[in-house]
This record gives structure tokens, sequence and C-alpha cells, in this order.
């Protein structure tokens, strides 16, 4: 063991526990650059000893250093001094700890322009409206608002949500047959427990990769289906042994493919022939269309009770609205209510009234409306500016939602041309990570048969820093 | 088919959708008494075309009227004004439909004196403080309080949890170690996902039935185990396949008992012997003790790290407040990050904010404090109201929590007592309701054995409700 590196003094009368002050000078140290990445720090019971405190509270420190990266845990080793690129990520944003592999956390980036598909752009939410309501419902607030609603959610909102999909979206429901959740992923794992297990699942190649993991986690097999320009080849999915198939039948993410009405029959026949076949149709991004007629759900021409219908507020409103709404068809309803109803609901009332007035008032509707004129001049704009970029790339995906597709035309690879706009200080995604093939290890004969493709997100951009981006993947892919 | 019973006047320039007038003017007929009960209703299709409208506005308005109760659909017979008794529950408390079988709408109830074990006292909230917090928390909003924060939860709400944890109940653990979530059984499903599949669980018998029940929807297999006068029976444990043990050690619901320490090692010694033995500590009101010390969690004791430590504020704040936290032990926290972090958080970091401040500016200790002196009082209260039963009953459960247990000493079966209790319009829980034991077929051996005992909750009631209530109770179990 070498010297102590470090020399804390613990003061007992700063008001401070030890731990944080353990915790804030070291965290301190390294910030200051005076203790260097990869230094090994002293094991946690040498300096519980030298500073005469207990091990846990060393432990403590260290746990805690560990989970904002400052610090390192290596194996039969101990603790060493994060690296940079970690430390970097740190000051930069304070959103998620190291190992968090697989999450959001991946995509964090410091880079300067990024092309994300699913950041939204928050500048023009109605703050101000939302706390006015917010501040007008704890007005009025009674215990009754502070209890425990019921578990499919508050029966106004359900009422207001089954308006509003039929409406804009011509989905057939009462409210009854409407369950709200804290997001789409509680959502799904509620429909584990309805649907139960050993369900196989078949879904849209490339698709929705969080969905993917979810029926991961679940134990459920996963078939990945391919697609043709109508969506979910039906013929394909009939050789499967999927009971359930997941799509995005208005606009298929990431490929933006619209199903059209024949193959929308198509699946549905494939539905009702057996009893347990079931659909579920993610409507993820149904505000957002640019180009043709809004389409109506799958869900509008089920006649046979089997689409499941899941959407969201996390895109139309915000990210932090955690409030999400499937509709089941009835003999789901049924087993939900004779085995599910226990599961007490996920979104306070508190949070679901604030919600329903935002709608019913009138704001919801309004603030679509902006959002719709604000992405579809982002939309136009980028079109506009990948004109230069079509001798190179075929450009897709483009009738709705908040990204593009550029399928490469001269035979160059997904990874180079990332690379290269990284090198440029620019973000953009590459299909293969939305591609559950790979995943399964389908993906050997395909990836050579498949046409690099990389997807642009706008919906957060301005449009000077989307124009700016937008120069330097020009410069990195050599275009002229 | 009869004359059509209704008249329904539609009225396009009330401004209400043909939907709301028709499920109005049923609904209102149906309450002022012009259609009577079980009399049938023309068939969708007979008065879509009688009103000429579509036959799914008549769906949505029948189907609205169903799941609220004023019509009941029967099988290839159609639609029926619904029973007097659900009448009159709608009317009572428009909380949930009927069919919600196994929810707590079974335990709703039209009783006036209703000792539920579940119920809190709402009346002491400090909704003004609760009001003024999250007014000032949108004074000060940025967009990046409507962003999607962090999977675990944010770090500042997770750092205040460690601390009040480690403070109140001893539990040793980082920041990185909590997952908060949008209520206790919304963590057990995510827990599920970390655990795996085929888990055999362990739980006391008498246990928390919800949680007994969502084991059961995660199709894990579960042994009761029977409890003395420690709690749950190790030996008995080691008897079982099982590799998780569910317990409330600091005070066991229904039954009250607390777990002393020679068990608890002994429990702790059962999870150390196998690496995949866990230790669910559910510490669900930890926060009322009206005798003896405060008891430390279980988690507190270990050193193996075994035990996952799960808490909730619905019970010491509100129900509504859909905050709970989970304490992974780091194997799975490990398990947690590689293979479900993925999983977006379930509260709205505006929530996670709120409640950050209610408990960093001592709102929160300050409530408890009060509340503690309120359950004080009316525990006093009871237990010496109860003094003219203990002839007849065996009085026990009540050093700790919101509710006492009167156990038969004359021979006389719960159903029995219960229904004298009705009569006199009063509600008691049969202790049988939480014997899991039942469930699983061990029922038969063991209903003789058993005495009779009664949960009285006194959490929400009035001290002169509580009063008369005790007082119809001994008229209805004729004590002197």
């Amino acid at each position: 063991m070498k010297e102590l590196p470090i020399h804390i003094q613990l003061q007992p009368e700063s008001g401070k526990t030890l731990y944080e002050q353990i915790y804030g000078f070291i965290r301190d140290e390294i910030r200051a650059g005076n203790l260097l990445q990869n230094e090994k720090l002293p094991s946690a019971r040498f300096l519980a000893d030298y500073l005469q405190v207990s091990r846990t509270t060393v432990d403590m420190a260290y746990g805690q250093l560990v989970s904002e990266g400052y610090l390192e845990a290596r194996a039969r080793k101990g603790y060493f001094v994060g690296t940079f690129e970690e430390l970097y990520a740190i000051d930069g944003a304070h959103k998620s700890g190291p190992g968090m592999s697989g999450s959001r956390a991946d995509e964090q980036t410091s880079i300067r322009y990024d092309f994300s598909p699913n950041a939204i752009d928050m500048r023009f939410f109605p703050y101000a409206t939302w706390k006015k309501i917010t501040k007008n419902i704890l007005v009025d607030a009674n215990s009754q608002l502070f209890s425990l609603g019921e578990p499919q959610g508050d029966l106004a909102l359900r009422t207001t949500i089954c308006r509003y999909l039929h409406g804009s979206r011509g989905v057939n429901c009462v409210p009854e047959q409407i369950i709200i959740g804290a997001g789409n992923d509680y959502l799904l794992l509620l429909l584990e427990k309805i649907l139960g297990r050993h369900v196989h699942v078949a879904m849209e190649d490339p698709t929705y990769v969080k969905a993917y993991r979810i029926f991961c986690s679940c134990a459920y097999p996963v078939s990945v289906v391919p697609m043709d320009e109508n969506g979910m080849r039906v013929d394909c999915l009939r050789q499967t042994d999927a009971q359930i198939a997941y799509v995005m039948p208005s606009n298929q993410y990431p490929t933006g493919i619209a199903m059209p009405i024949g193959r929308r029959m198509e699946l549905l026949k494939w539905a009702a022939e057996e009893e347990n076949h079931y659909v579920i149709e993610d409507d993820y991004d149904s505000e957002f269309r640019y180009k043709g007629k809004p389409l109506p759900s799958l869900q509008a021409s089920d006649k046979a009770g089997k689409v499941v219908y899941i959407g969201t507020f996390s895109k139309a409103i915000a990210p932090a609205i955690r409030i999400s709404y499937m509709v089941l068809p009835y003999p789901l309803l049924e087993r939900y209510r004779s085995g599910c109803a226990f599961y007490s609901s996920t979104v306070s009332r508190i949070d679901q009234t604030i919600l329903n007035e935002f709608i019913q008032d009138g704001y919801f509707e309004r603030y679509l409306n902006k959002m719709r004129k604000r992405y579809k001049e982002k939309h136009d704009l980028i079109l506009n500016e990948l004109r230069s970029f079509e001798k190179a790339f075929h450009i897709s995906a483009s009738n709705a939602g908040l990204h593009v597709v550029l399928t490469d035309k001269m035979g160059r690879r997904e990874e180079e041309l990332a690379q290269a706009a990284r090198w440029e200080d620019v973000k953009v995604y590459q299909m293969k990570d939305f591609r559950m093939s790979r995943d399964i290890g389908e993906s050997e004969a395909t990836d050579a048969n498949e046409q690099a493709a990389l997807i642009l997100g706008y919906g957060a951009l301005e449009q000077e820093e989307m124009k700016e981006g937008l120069a330097r993947l020009r410069k990195a892919w050599e275009l002229k």
C-alpha cells in the first residue's frame, strides 16, 4: 500500500455528515486534478482506519463516487479515479451514471449537432398554462384528489381520451376499455400480465428497440418479420408461430412506412383467425403528419376485437408527462378485470386531473396545432437542405413524424458514414441499431445485402443548428 | 321487440355530442326510476335506427352506462337496467365500475362504520404547503423539469430518500442502489424482471394479499410459511424450495408481529447460504409505532447484500402520491443495470421535485410527528374502548400500525361475527381473507384449528365514529 494520496480533514462542526465530507473531498480533488485519472485510491478499510470512521461510511462515499463516475471499482483491484471521457460526460450533463448500458445513456453525447430521432422541441410548451391549471386544481383540491384513484385511471380522463381518440384517430371504444398508466413501458408490463406467459411476438424489422427489449425481458420469444413498402409482410408473419403482432401501422418507426388498407385487412384477418391472436398497435406519434390525409388507426378498422391500441402524451406534450393509455379489446378487458385489476394506478389523480383540464379546455389542441406548424417548418427546411444529398442518398420517411431516413446509394457502410459525421461533431443514427434480426442472429445473410441507412431526427434542433449540422454532414460525406 | 320504453329527444343545438345526450338521457331515466331495475332496453341497432344515429354512437353510450353500472349486458339477451345494490353503490361513491372483482372495489362499501385497515387520515395533510411547494417549483420550472428523468429516479430525490432511510430506519445504502417507482405494485413488477422467471417465493401466512396476487400473476410458485410469535419460522422456510422470502419484519401485516434480532439473523443466514437466495423486506408502515423502541430495518443487519428493501410514501403522506422506492443489494443492482435499466421512470420529474422539497424543507418530518400524535390518540382510545371486549377476545397487533386484531376466545366463527357486525352497519375484516394457505388449498386442515380473528383498522375513523362503531360491535357480539 502506497502512501495515502489524499489528506482529508474531517470537520465535525461543518454540519455535514462524515459520508458527505469524504465524498465531497474526493470529488473536489478529482475535479481539481489533484487525483489523476486511473490513480488508485486507498482501500475502504484502510481509509476507514485512517480516518477513524466506520467502514460503511467510506463504502457509501466510494459507492456514490462510483455511481457518479468519479471512481471506478475494478474487481479484486480496488478503486481508481475514472477516465477522462467519463468525467467529461459527468460535467456536461448529470443525467445518469456509468454502466447504464442499454438505456438512453448510450445516446447521451456531448456532440454539438445531435440529430436524435427521440428528442422533441419543448421551447413552445405552454408552461404558463400548465402552471395555471395546476394552481387552480390545487386551490380547489380536496382530500379526494389525494386519495388513490381507480386502477384503470380516473373516469373523467378516460372519457376525455376516448373522445380525443375517436375524433382524431377513429378509435372505437368506450372509457371502460381504457387503461391509463405511467408510460408505455409500464403498460407493456401490465399487458404481459394480461396476455400471460409464453406468448410469441412478431415485430417489424427494423422496429422500436425499447419494445423489443421489453418483450425479451418478459421472456417472450420474438420473431422479426420482414417489411415491404406496405409494411409487415403478413405472408411471412404466417410462417411464424406468433400470437401477437406488434406494429406501428400509421408511421412505422423508423422507416416511416404507412400501412395501406389492403395490408391492414390482411393483418386483421390473420388476427381474427385464431382466438389467441392479437395485434398491438403502437400509435406513438400519430399527431404529426405533413403529407397526405391523416391515416385513421388500425383499431378503427377492427371489427373482431383484436387490436390493443397504445398511445402516449410523452411525445405530443412532454416526456415528463408520464401518462400513456391502452385501449383493450373486450376479451382482454375481461382478462384484465378477472386477473389484473388489483394493480394500483401508476398515475396520481392530481396529474390525471391536470392533463384532463389541459385537453378539455382546448389547450392541447392549440398546442398541437402550433407544434404541427413548427415541425412542418423544420420538416420543409430539412427536406430542402437535403436536396444536395440526393445524388448520394435516397430520402424517405418524410411524410410524418420527426425524422427522415437517408439510404446510401454509393455502397458505403453505415459505421463509416456515422464515424465521418462524428469527426465533424455531428451525431446521426444507424439503421442497424433498429434491426433486431441482428440480435436474433439472423444478421449474417442480410448484412451484406442491406444498404446503409441513417436516421436524422430534427424535432429538437433549431433551424440554424439544423443548417449547420447538415453543412457539416455534406463536408463529412464529401458531397458536392 | 316491445315498444321503445324511452323517448329520447336529441337536441342538435345542445352543444353535447349525440353520445353524451343518449348516455345522459338513459342515466337520468334510470335515476328517476322511469326505467325500472331489470327492464330490458332496445337493442343498440334498433335504437340507432330509431334515432337515426350511427350504431357506434349507441354502442358507446351503452358501454359507458354498463361501465358505470346503470346497465347490465347479458350475453345473447341484450341490455338491462342494473339492479338496486349496484345503483346504490354508484350513487354512494363513483369509485369504480362493477365487475372489478379482485380490486379494492370489493372492499368498497356503503356501511356506516368501516374499520378498514387500509384507510388513512387525510384531514391533517398540509394541503396548503403542498400547493405552495408545487407553485414555487412551477414558477422556477424550466424545460429540464419537463424532460424525461433518469430511469432510477432523480439523483436529488434518491439522495434525500437515502438519508431519510438511514436516519429513520438504519438502512445502509447509497443513492445508486435506490430505484424510485410509481407505487409498490410497479416496483414488484420491475423486481420480477430483475429476479427473472421461475422464482419460488415464500410468504408469511397471513400476509399482504396484494403482494401475493402480484407474485401469482408473475406465475411465481408461492409457498406460505407458518409464523410463531417471532414471525416467519425459518425452520419451515428451509423445508420449501423458496429462493425469495417476502417478509414484513418490523410490523407484520396483519398480525403486528415484530421479528426479534435472533430470528432476523436466522433469516439472513438462510439468505446468505445460497447465491440466489434473497429477502424482500416490505417496510410498509414503519413510521407509526406506539410501544417499544422503533425497530431498525432488517436491511440494517444485512452484511451479505441479501435484502431488497421496499417502502412507500402512500401511507405516510397520501395514497395519491404514487412514489415508492426500492433499495437493491449490489448483485441485483448489477442485474438491473445490465438487463432492466432501459425501463423509463414511472414518476414525473415534477412530482419527484415536489416530494424532494417536501422532505428536505422539513415538512415531511413535521407532518409525520403530527400524525404520530393523532394516530397515538386514536390507538389509545380504541385500546381503552376495547377493554370491555377482553373477556371474549384477545387483543393484539397494537404496538404499531393503524389496526388491531381481535382473536375470539369463545369458539365463534369469523363469518358469524362479521355478519353480526354488518347487521349493525359496522364493517370489520376477517383474518381468513389474509391467509393465503386457503388459496393454495392448505386450508382444510387448518380451518378448524384456527381461532376466529378480526381486524379493526382505525386510521381514518374520527374518535366519535370509533366509539359508536365499537358500541355497535358490543351489541352485535352480545358483550356485557
